[in-house]
């Protein structure tokens, strides 16, 4: 009986692009999608073998994991997994939270093989991430919440920041304010090509772009004391600024702390907006902070729907999915003030 | 070859307690233990053959289980799951986390018994709580974060909560305060019997006792919003009381922002001081919170060695282990004020 290794040998590519044709997981051309074919009908080899043959060891568990050690799991994250947790379990399946980071990618792997999962989903992507590269070598069942590399592998679930930027932009837009930062996650992860990072940025300079107004970025380690010292670098450096899109939840925390011990009243003079983030994390504030819910209890559900669709042969979407964030009304956007009196 | 159903029924005794008098987890009175060695004797039963039939099939996979869905993983919970972790990693062991609440022990012995871990770490433990028991009664390897029962289980590790509870008040009674109030966990929590709520409450009456001094208890949900409404119910009933000890992470947040909403200026003449919880969360107040902080990554490090020296059929210790609390200064604790001017 022919393997996939078989079909890559006689079609002179990569195991890794025979089975994403296989299983349409990333675009590839055409050209190759027919040599792959072809070389499939010349040996008899039969796709769904493949999801056979994993049926046949099934533990009925999928292991959720995501770099423990580094990221605290706060209550948005906590919606990821409790949402997937509930969907395993309606579908028979066991979910487990394997705490590995990037750079742990052989345990997981190890992990793995050893039959302790039938399928693994990823969180907090890197763009460029082993977990999913050592994975995707062994022909291991995944998917991902956030999107790895270029961002069009149809095993990606992810929220829509695109869109969470538009939404966010346009509200303290029609409350007339046109200077506007985000307070972004750190330097550091953006460095390391955290996609959240990169992509809320990318939309937040387009949508605003869109409107001919220039945005200001701030990058904030993950703690309340850096979202007070973020404060004390915007008055300094952009005292026009009249309004923030904060997605770093626990930094926007310390910068409303830091904007009230400025004297800087939330919201008559200043208005803030927390974005991908929870319900919980909004009430730590004073006031209460308007958000844009992460839809992460969904993701979590849609992520253990792609995954047993793929073991169970079926053809995944066309492409990543993405989901909006939810409006929840708190007390922290308003009206730009007619005239600023900012003490500086 | 006798097994251990052998010798619990030669002595007359349930086979849970044949597997307490052999590793020493809980008391049992001298008699049983002297009918059940005598057993031993007679059948030739080795109690280390438990040991290496383990070892045998070891996985080299330790579970940490917590209540996924009821609670959030903060950063103080967090701290546990770093520790056991690293712990694990350190004696060649993999860590996974299993989401599961008392009332799917079920779902959680069947994981158990495919073989999926060695050993089994529960968290949040409630004093009759159902995943214990029925790891016990399938003779499966635990340990506790947290103490079940009775407190005298050997395979606990916990927070020391009457030395934390003294530890606290000696700080604020030192400051001249005498009407302090315990911002407790809820309501729903004691009645589950969910071990730190009952505890924290034992230790806070007793050692306001030992001063001759009557603290009062507030009932709290797991919320900022529930801790704003537990500033209206303290200074409604009780408003000669100066200083606060609360354990309960969330609505601490909401209490301070509460007593600042009604013009009480902390720590000028109200007094906070958070325990058990973590120094990320003490920076989401302003003023940052003196805490004691909770000894959180060494008990998942102790869980996962007691663990370990149960599955190498070492002696463990003769009695839970307690750690204390750290010490780490904020600026939301001073002197009681000479007079108290509270708008009521």
């Amino acid at each position: 009986m022919a393997t996939m290794q078989d079909v890559a040998n006689l079609a002179q590519c990569s195991l890794s692009t025979v089975s994403y044709a296989i299983n349409n997981t990333r675009p590839i051309s055409a050209a190759t999608r027919q040599r792959i074919e072809q070389a499939m009908r010349e040996l008899d080899f039969r796709p769904n073998q493949i999801a056979r043959s994993l049926a046949s060891r099934r533990s009925n568990i999928l292991a959720l994991t995501f770099p423990g050690t580094e990221n605290t799991l706060g209550s948005t994250i906590m919606e990821f997994v409790t949402g997937a947790a509930q969907a395993a379990r309606e579908r028979g399946f066991h979910l487990v939270v394997w705490p590995y980071a990037p750079a742990q990618a052989d345990e997981m792997l190890q992990m793995s093989r050893q039959g302790l999962a039938d399928g693994i989903i990823v969180m907090e992507v890197r763009r460029d991430d082993p977990r999913v590269r050592l994975l995707d070598e062994h022909q291991f069942p995944l998917t991902m919440i956030g999107r790895a590399e270029d961002g069009t592998d149809s095993r990606c679930v992810d929220v829509d920041f695109e869109q969470t930027a538009e939404a966010a932009v346009a509200h303290l837009a029609e409350l007339g304010h046109t200077d506007i930062v985000l307070l972004n996650h750190s330097a550091d992860s953006r460095d390391h090509g955290y996609g959240p990072t990169l992509r809320i940025a990318e939309g937040f300079h387009r949508v605003m772009g869109r409107r001919g107004l220039t945005g200001q970025v701030l990058w904030c380690d993950e703690t309340p004391a850096a979202g007070r010292r973020a404060i004390d670098e915007l008055t300094g450096r952009w005292p026009a600024v009249t309004a923030m899109v904060a997605m770093n939840e626990h930094a926007v925390i310390g910068a409303v702390g830091g904007l009230a011990g400025r004297g800087i009243a939330v919201p008559q003079t200043f208005s803030v907006l927390s974005i991908v983030t929870s319900p919980l994390m909004a009430q730590m504030a004073e006031p209460a902070l308007t958000i844009l819910h992460s839809p992460g209890a969904d993701l979590g559900r849609l992520g253990v729907q792609n995954l047993l669709d793929q073991l169970d042969g079926r053809r995944p979407a066309p492409a990543p999915t993405l989901l909006p964030c939810r409006w929840e009304a708190g007390r922290s956007t308003g009206p730009v003030p007619p005239v600023i009196h900012r003490p500086r």
